[in-house]
């Protein structure tokens, strides 16, 4: 079990970076530009629930992450040069990649004594502030936060019902896989339904 | 004195989460990127504080703030979505958080003994960066670095102030209620004369 | 050694605090606007490495680092509204800077016994990161990851070349002032001879 989330994770953290890629070349970066947007798509969602959590950041203790984003990235950039790929292709892995690391980012906190709102909010962190970050450094509005096909939301649902199946007493292992299979299950769905969350209106001017 | 700073405190989460969903309004985000920039409107200036200073992050330990800003967030979506509420209705509660924000930093950041000058721009980053962080998930230059009335200068003249105050042997509690006092005067007096301060000029290409 | 680091780190926040400055001219900031993003390209890379790394922020300990920031940023700026500089007259400046900055970064993430791969990636962050905050806070695309002369990759190569150096034996002072000069080297080579990355293409629409 443990060994395959291990990998399953770092499935992840290359489909995360191989997004960021993709979108530096959007913005037409340099190499090290491409690497490093990657690099921070991958790790930053974890990164950011340990600095908050106050645990030893992953990547920093266990370098393969690193190793795994930078290799990905470096790859999908010389791919991505040679042959023009639709972005269309990885939006299957992103969204196995969204249900992982949101179970293990809510696991992860829940074992650090988080309380659960705490909790299910790592969850969504480090399933989608990767994203979030790729955004900020492309200068576009984070994508997740405009209207759009539930994303965070299916996440956020996913941590609290598998916090709530153990709060009644579900074993770990089943609400884990259980909370997988909601935020898989809603983010497929409501990319086939087109699924959104009602928008914000702009207010009168001060 | 506790009570009230921890009351007044969640009341100030409350207004920042507020203004970051009128301005993800702004922006025509779906109700999930309306929560998140409420919610890292609410709590990031407190939470790069505690970063930076090694403590325990606020809202991890105790998550009534999270909670306060989440139900806060989502009312405000509601409403809005509803009624268009001019946003100059909230200058002045914004200012009143402004205030107790700086001071509240300011003073956490001495008791952790942290070096005089560190501790007044802790204050400034707790009362602050909560705007900054908006801006930036909204894809703005920070509205507070740009040309306008005294803001994160209110906020640093107060924690000042507050410091010096308690060096020349003026009581904790009472240092407090004039930085307080400094930071609302100034915030309010710059909003009523237009008080600014001088704008950078753009250089030479080089 | 140890005082000359010091000294020419402290050095180096000065001409960081300066470019920042400098840009937040362009944006047309105000004071306040200006210090802060002088302050944060000044001490950002740092304080970035200083948390994943899980240390004391190095400024936290020792506000000398941030009366230099913030004095320098000052100066610059009404410096540049008397007279208009030609930031070009910095690059050199900056490049010292960034040798210094990226070996001082690798040589802490070593001692603190990050693996070398982390240890690299934290000397381009206390390196390059401040610059990459400095654009975001000024809502541009990060200069460093855009189609131009070696930055980042320069300090990388540097990074890597002395932790290769160590790891075969070289002492550590020795090593330190080759990925220094490789550094400095490049970057100086790279701007006299347009030394330049490939650039990413965008991918079709999905």
């Amino acid at each position: 079990m443990e060994t395959l989330v291990y990998w399953v994770g770092m499935a992840a953290v290359a489909v995360n970076a191989l997004t960021g890629v993709l979108d530096a070349g959007r913005k037409q970066m340099d190499l090290i530009g491409a690497l490093m947007v990657g690099v921070a798509t991958a790790l930053g969602g974890g990164t950011l629930r340990d600095l908050l959590l106050d645990r030893n950041v992953f990547w920093v203790v266990d370098q393969t992450y690193l190793a795994a984003a930078l290799s990905t990235a470096s790859v999908t950039f010389f791919v991505a040069r040679a042959f023009r790929l639709p972005s269309r292709l990885f939006l299957i892995p992103d969204a196995v990649g969204l249900a992982l690391f949101t179970i293990v980012g809510t696991q992860v906190a829940l074992q650090w004594h988080a309380p659960w709102l705490v909790a299910s909010l790592m969850g969504v962190i480090t399933g989608a502030v990767g994203g979030v970050l790729r955004d900020i450094l492309c200068n576009d509005v984070p994508m997740i936060f405009l209207p759009g096909e539930l994303y965070a939301s299916a996440a956020w649902a996913g941590a609290l019902s598998m916090i709530g199946l153990q709060e009644v007493g579900v074993p770990a292992v089943a609400a884990a896989w259980a909370g997988m299979t909601i935020v898989l299950g809603l983010r497929l769905a409501a990319m086939h339904f087109k699924l959104t969350l009602p928008v914000a209106l702009p207010q009168k001017k001060p």
